[in-house]
């Protein structure tokens, strides 16, 4: 029930076309329909700037072709579609010859929105420990990027090697939010956590073999981390650390 | 090497009182010395209104004392002493007979800092699924209190009664930053995520008994969580969380 | 806002002593204040004959005392406090001599509920494998009991010593509904399954030592039945296992 | 030993053709023999209008055929072929051609019994938190069907988006039995529960990454469910929870 | 039903004192009846020899000492009460005086079957990696003992170092059957079995620290055991080990 | 050294042609060489029909052929290669034509050893609980079946339908070992452990989904078996289980 | 900043064209920078006879080549890639023809380190359990001799065959370090590690199957190790051994 | 079999007093025997300047004097006993009263032996994260010491104010072998490995809550290090950390 048509229903109401009775009734059935209305204009109005977002994992080329076309011709905001593989972008170009595919990152994106004012006095930084944990950290790059954010990043500076850390201290220092990735160990985040008082957000990623159990160490590691300001997101999810990075870059 | 000395030493060399190689030795080996004078230096800086933390956990109540003593009479700010037993209240008030000591929360503090302007407009708010993650809960809320911050917190709050959470909405809405607190299947994560385009601290409890395995049920809850925007801290760990909302709060 | 409220609002409108622009906020403002209230109306109906229940866990016997007496007082259905110590009760008594405690079951309860006629065509029937689950059986048995339910019960019967269970075939075959209590590798609730075609509830117990590992072996087994017709509830919780059991019973 | 079997013993007896003896032995001999019997026939009844089932994994594509065709030919209730390949129904297709495949269920039935009347006061509902929990989700509601029930289904209603699952809550009311699937967190189960006083089957999927060990997640979650009258089966076993609803819903 | 009450059944249907319906009905009833009766004769007869087993964790030690007593005045055979503490000691002494209790394997026992005769060309060999087994090993020691085998023990000969082992090589090579119980690593079991042709009962102890993880270390490196002939019971269950090791014994 | 040498080196001792001394330090050096010519000469008395075991997996088809070869022409026993694919096999049959291969138990074998003679009155019965959990009992079948022991089976008959269990009854009394093979909860082994004095090897399968992990419920259901006299074998480890089986079942 | 340009600093500073703030401040900031510079150094110097190194897994043929190239062309000691498939070789040779590929070790090599001195009376000796460990410990094996050690093997010795293993009682006795490679249970590290005092380095290995979990049964056994001077390295870490190893073994 | 016995033999055998076969047959009995001869023996002379190590743990204090008092009158190196508690040192105290209690490192020793020479070039250095793993440190910083090495040590450098570890950097750089002791994430390991290039042992305590779950974040950290050169021992194993860095240290 949009705002006119209560009024709409209030009329009726004060016109007698309706009884009392019918009237109350539409009232107290109305709760959901309103709160999806609500956060629907709610969302609309927060979500200026905001890309629009499609998980294309589990979803066939053709599905994910025609939601994204959907969006591309219901919103003007940037587009994303995450967990793509290449059948999916030949699928979404075919309607959409714009987009791009990202092969490293897994996403095809449109980057269109001229709403978008970088603002390079907060920005965003994502780390690495190693050279595999790239295509978690581009996932995450890419979204943060879209979502309006200005991103920079520093690749394979893993603790083992510490004096390449160290190399990236301004970058460090200057950055407002921190997203920390890593595999095998995840010690990384400790350090960085360390060396910052903006809040990190770290990655485990999947990468190490035998007792790494797919990111499980690193997991665990980031979980006990003995700096203050690390939060943990799952393995792998480079979008969600992302766009929570978005989220908190954009307090103010 | 404080600059001080940087300044005599460059002003000795040119004095010509140590040699050139001499000169370029000192240099050389300070920089890990400088690192800390630095952190140090910047650290002063950043912590304007942070209080001292006190791990107090292991640590005999004759330690506690001590520490908390030194750093009432060093520091100007908040004091604050985590995991505290009641013996080790008893004897940091031999010595700070204003300390307060809070038996839910575990924590024994100082609440003295006259700098610290509460920012209403940005307020954290504190939720938790049921009466048992209060203490932990608690642990949060006074910790990003000390911290300088506006806090409110609602309890009792879990998914299975959900009108009980959408009576909260209005304070859901307003929140800064928000901290949720869960143990058993820690669903109130997601359903508060997707309630808010905040960034959400999700802390597992190890409130529940069974397979929910000392807080693990919760913690891999909150991992998956399907709202955007949520990231997780260690099982119980509410001054972590607490800690890092009041970081997350303080970006401008 | 109840149905009067609403009505109350109606009229101002058409008296015009609101303004149309304040009875569409007060509509939308509404839903999440609906729904709670449409949510306890619609308990208030359905609870006839349910017991009000306290999970005493975690609570001081001094509050259990308070709510159990609120309870008493406010309402006229059983009441029952569960994983209660003879502490808790000892509080109970002081306000509520009537109740009972049952230290098998640790539970305090009150069985008062004249509206209740348990339907003997419809029994739950509650298995154990060793005497060891009889508490938790107990706080099953007490909680389909208080809830209204005809409830039957045999101890000991694990299939080590088959015979034993299958003396209890005519009460098997009898049931409505079932519920099946088991440590250590929880084979039981397979073979009830496999004797029954009404559901089977399979509650893990924590009774078993070595790699039983409180219960997950139990768990595991039950939840990878072969028999058709089983589900299973967390381990050690027999209360969950018998308001489940009441719930199922109740259906017509 | 059927029961003109044991007329003619005892008659032999009397006339004197066998010895008492014998009797004895051939009566003591027969429990087993009987029990395999009186189960048969107990089945016989209440299997009028259940389907008859086969599981196809680990079978092959001529097993699953000769076995679909011998039940084809000697029973006249529906056939059902769970975890099924494509593979499976060719061969199927060659002998019982009006055999249907469900792709996305998985499933090769036979949907032919003319005995069944579905009963639409009692409803089984279907809910998922996402689109990747649908193939689960198709085999329980096409098991629940196919047993002879009345099914509705309401996917993708997660709890991120919580106006989503509101929007069904008329269907959640009305539900007599209600299937809740998830992958990830699992936390729809917890919510669905707190919304219904009917029976909750709850389905854990292996939907997810990272974290969720594919279903580990979930299903602790749903175990650990803080509301009242859930109940878990195995980790993406539609089929088990589509058997269990129809037994739970054909109670009366 | 005994064979007595068969066979006065039969008379009374030949003497036409009940109907041929009464007697197929009771026929047909007796199936479990006559099953348990079967087994308890079957294990009458095979118990020549064999201890009573009273399993007396959470028994009270007044209900362990009314079994004890009843089994002591109905039978002759060995009397066995495991995981017994003191206290249940004490209480059996009250009605059988005679009973003895081994503090280090935690067992009360009456050792006084006449018709045992320990065979010493068939004995059971117990082995200890470490002096902390000893409690484990002390049990499976006195249970095989009272069960009616010949059994030698060697402690402490784990394999670190290994000539302590090899000194028991004629004990090995001698022995029928063999119990190796370790914790820790577990490795004695492996080394046994690739000693001797016999087969091998290992027992993982709970003994260990660290990443031992209470036994599942010593059961996982077991249950892999290169050595062909080595099988696995629960940790820490040395009455399982004896009575298996028995069972094996006494094979001809 | 063999004898011999050990002859020649006393006699040349004794004649004087080599020193005291060297003849000392001769013997202190021999340890390990004799301890391995000890160990074989021993295993060749105990090996009289056994036969000489192969474990394929990890090795290429030519290795299997030349080493099934060398047993073929250096010993007199039964040949047998376990963990076979078909490769293995066409290449086997190359040098050895008239081995044979059993696809479901993945074996290739040879069964020439004329001196064996199969005791039907020690029999060895192997169990399933299902029709998936054959190719393991295969293995185990086939491979006491060629240590020379007359074996029997009983497939597909697990708790949940105990009455096709009980119809074996008198095949599990006559068994002088039994070997129960069970996926999925596991509960076969406790149940015939309960039918049957004699001992039972338990071989978890790796039959199941979801949360059976890979035959993990299995494993902790059947080591925590509530019957006497179950020990328990590596997951699938069909050859283990028959091995041992065949150890206890030639023990007199 | 090089060592020159800190004397250039100063000299600026001596000679008045930078003012003494600005040499202070270029002082300050410098530490990192230096760190970086003081390790490069200081490993150049350590690094004499050390091979660079390469992680092949992960990265693409042409870029393994271009880095081997790279180093085959700026430094003179010997070159290893690790984790290496045959494509990766085939680039490699394409600018490298004289790199060797080891397909057992799955490493890429040149062995041209002409001030390589292998130290016999330094020997490092790698001993596996069994023939599938071989692919971890050739790996191990190479790595320690291109490292510039003096290496010896002995495969397939694994603990349940232990007259296999002491035959090399000599070769263990004299090794100056040990790697012991063994899944299944991983016993032969314990039992290695008391047969000599030198440090054993143990290699779990993911080879097994069921309950051995990919190496966790041989990781845990080996943590646990009753032998002084087992340390363990991650499951299959051939290399991280060979090197750990070489380290240990060139301390003087 | 002493070697005075050997020659006996000998001459009995040229003597003719007994027969050449009894002569073999005791030569070919003695290997055993004789290895534990030669073990002892070797021991002997590799043990010079090596304590007696004793583990309390599970001892009585009685026992714990006993083997305590019979090491100090039967050799004349230093004494150690692990995991003691003080009532263990007062009965110790009893019969040698020079022993010395460290109540941190729960260990009595004596510190005799005036044949050790601590070599200050070859420094083993003990790191500890936090404060709260120091009582394990210390087990490794006195084990170390006892066994004759020179040990030096740093406490509290954890990496999340990686400017403290940083101030050590020279201790680093100096150590011939390092100890690394953390709990929590663990993380010191990695970043030490990657500041030196000696041999690191990773020592995981059970420092931490929640998910690091009594060490195992620590450990699968410290096993998936990135640096190379770093392996690891049992979570709190100090004294195994300390015995095998001075095996490692004591190299030439």
């Amino acid at each position: 029930m949009t705002e006119a048509e209560i009024i709409h229903l209030l009329q009726e109401y004060k016109a007698g076309t309706i009884t009392e009775d019918d009237a109350v009734k539409k009232i107290v059935d109305v709760p959901f329909e309103e709160m999806r209305f609500a956060e629907v204009d709610h969302h609309r109005e927060l979500r200026q700037g905001m890309p629009e977002v499609i998980y294309a994992a589990g979803k066939t080329p053709a599905q994910v072709r025609d939601i994204f076309y959907s969006l591309y011709t219901h919103s003007e905001g940037n587009l994303l579609a995450t967990r793509a593989e290449r059948e999916h972008y030949e699928k979404v170009r075919e309607k959409v010859p714009e987009a791009v595919y990202d092969e490293t990152a897994r996403m095809i994106y449109l980057d269109r929105d001229e709403r978008i004012q970088r603002d390079e006095a907060h920005k965003i930084l994502i780390l690495t420990a190693g050279t595999s944990d790239i295509p978690v950290a581009e996932e995450a790059r890419l979204t943060a990027y879209l979502f309006g954010n200005y991103v920079t990043a520093c690749y394979d500076c893993g603790v083992a090697g510490i004096h390449r850390l160290f190399a990236h201290l301004p970058a460090i220092k200057e950055a407002n939010v921190l997203v920390v990735i890593a595999g095998m160990e995840g010690a990384l985040a400790s350090v960085v956590g360390g060396l910052t008082d903006k809040p990190v957000i770290a990655v485990p990623t999947s990468v190490g073999y035998g007792a790494s159990f797919h990111g499980v160490a690193a997991l665990l590691s980031m979980l006990n981390s003995c700096a203050m300001g690390v939060s943990v997101v799952n393995i792998d999810n480079g979008f969600g650390a992302g766009a929570l990075a978005s989220k908190i870059n954009k307090l103010r």
